[in-house]
């Protein structure tokens, strides 16, 4: 479903990825959408930041609504109003970061809604109805994940990656069972994720192993979560020399500029974060250069420029100045995390135009 | 200033305010935007719902950014990037709602801000000088309004309205002054205040004594505080018979429907109310038939329709349903609160044009 267009010398590469909706330029990046909406934005304000796809949380979904509700209204497209593709994660992170009282088995995970106390089951099989149902056009495959305990690492680390490829295996038969009826070009697509934490043995292993499966994508896992940039960047760069050409590859999680365009110049496609949106909220944006400005101190209160004279993003266009911002995050006006989460968009998308 | 261009047999009539920005035709409604902002919604999607000027509060102003910084930043049309005509209250009603440990003398009033504790002056003379800063194009006059307490009811509405008259000609004075050298074109417009509570006596001589000054507009302060609605349209039937027809007229703070019907039949030309705007971000929105609809409840859950099907408004044309407004509503995404603000603002507005 991926083509290459063209390759850079720096290591990047443009392409594009099919799908059942609308062809999705690469490289790209995803605004989190986590209960269907991108918090206090209107679909048409993501979009027009230069968002192609949005990626959606399975975990929180199936919470609320739940799937069987978004199902009968519609779909998630109708639902959330949103037209392009959507992608959903497996659910598999939330487990791993907001679930309380998980255990996780060969079968699947069982944990608490921290929100109900309610008991949730999630399987790969489960994980693929939910997203099936939720009506994805592309659908993750069901990962286990570790933190990054030293302590338990290596050998967790094994189990876990272990684990991940039965569960992928799991997943696309059950995926094949639900989409069996769709012809091809109504089918969502499907990505399975590498694991392997900051292990390269492991990794390679991963990244071989679900390259070799049926899946449309390569997806990589496990990163971002609190390792430092160099392990990060030294992973990426041994990943970059094992990527199958003919699959589109998405780095989860990963958002700070400097690393968006460290993963580009290392051959990757798609990246999703919830950086740009949570830290606009907080009253911090990126300016030219990757430096980041709080809008919330003293020195915004008379400062009549916008964010960053050099953007091209809509907030920073219409005439808000800083002044205005730094007074609406003092009054709590949602406004203010708002035009700042549209102008940290527009800087990430701009990163990926600049490469395509 | 005020121009009428024809009279309903209902009583209600249309015309238009002519001022420095822009004529607003009337009837009109005024948005509030407390701080400089109508809360979560963008200045051009205020002005999509059909409102033609805005009312900002100078009592929050005044503590926060301040009517010196806005002045130095250029004024609050470019600070609030809003080009239509801008309203600003006295304070008066902020200092009796909001304000700790007021105290009321013959040269104004002294309180405590309850967010800094700081202690804060208002005098008719200060209240002209902020507006006047803040470069409000529609100042009002500093008036002194009571509750509704029986007890203290009579005795303190005589000595209130009194002394509303000697701040009227202290306002005025100021404005004067402060306006002096400002050629008429671009000048703001000063309004008057009358008061008078519910005693019909206190009210025709209040009323009389505002158009006898040379105030540009009246304005009816001290209804919609917690008297009944019979009280209030008593009021206004009363109120009706003795209106100067070259003065515009202000009914403050009212914006249920029935009662904006009622007060257009009744000869008011202009209104400002927190109700739009304040239920819409608590899930409560008006549909056909002035009823109220809650957006939270369970019902909501599977609807897929929009919160009103006859209405006109940018949310319900775009295709949000109820079930996803409720959806974000207990998801806690302010994108809810500004869509139902929208719809009630564009309600508002579509009973003004009605009239119009």
């Amino acid at each position: 479903m991926f083509k290459e267009v063209k390759s850079h010398k720096n290591g990047a590469r443009a392409g594009q990825l099919a799908n059942r909706v609308t062809p999705v330029n690469t490289p790209f990046f995803m605004p989190v959408a986590t209960r269907g909406a991108v918090k206090i934005l209107e679909p048409t304000e993501v979009a027009a930041t230069g968002a192609q796809a949005l990626l959606e949380n399975t975990y929180h979904l199936h919470l609320a609504p739940g799937e069987k509700l978004v199902k009968k209204l519609g779909g998630l497209h109708k639902f959330s109003v949103w037209d392009g593709p959507i992608l959903t994660d497996s659910g598999g992170f939330q487990v791993f970061s907001l679930a309380h009282a998980r255990k996780i088995t060969e079968e699947g995970v069982v944990f608490s809604d921290p929100a109900s106390g309610r008991k949730v089951h999630l399987t790969p099989e489960k994980s693929m109805q939910i997203q099936y149902d939720l009506g994805s056009d592309i659908i993750m495959a069901f990962d286990d994940l570790t933190g990054l305990d030293p302590a338990k690492q290596k050998v967790r680390e094994e189990e876990a990656v272990e684990r991940t490829h039965r569960w992928l295996l799991r997943s696309i038969a059950e995926f094949k069972k639900l989409t069996a009826k769709t012809p091809r070009a109504k089918r969502p697509l499907l990505f399975g994720i590498a694991q392997g934490g900051l292990d390269k043995k492991l990794r390679q292993n991963s990244v071989e192993f679900v390259q070799s499966t049926e899946v449309d994508g390569l997806a990589i896992g496990g990163l971002s979560v609190g390792e430092g940039t160099t392990q990060m960047h030294d992973m990426l760069e041994f990943l970059s020399t094992l990527y199958d050409p003919a699959k589109v590859r998405y780095l989860m999680g990963v958002g700070e500029p400097n690393n968006l365009r460290f993963a580009i110049e290392h051959g990757v496609d798609m990246f999703d974060c919830v950086l740009p949106t949570r830290n606009g909220r907080h009253g911090t944006v990126w300016i030219d250069g990757d430096k980041r400005l709080n809008l919330k101190t003293e020195k915004m209160a008379a400062d009549q420029g916008p964010i960053d004279k050099t953007c091209d993003c809509y907030t920073c266009k219409t005439g808000y100045s800083r002044a205005l911002l730094r007074h609406l995050f003092k009054a709590g006006d949602p406004l203010a995390g708002k035009l700042a989460s549209i102008h940290n968009l527009r800087y990430l998308q701009r990163i990926c135009e600049t490469y395509r």
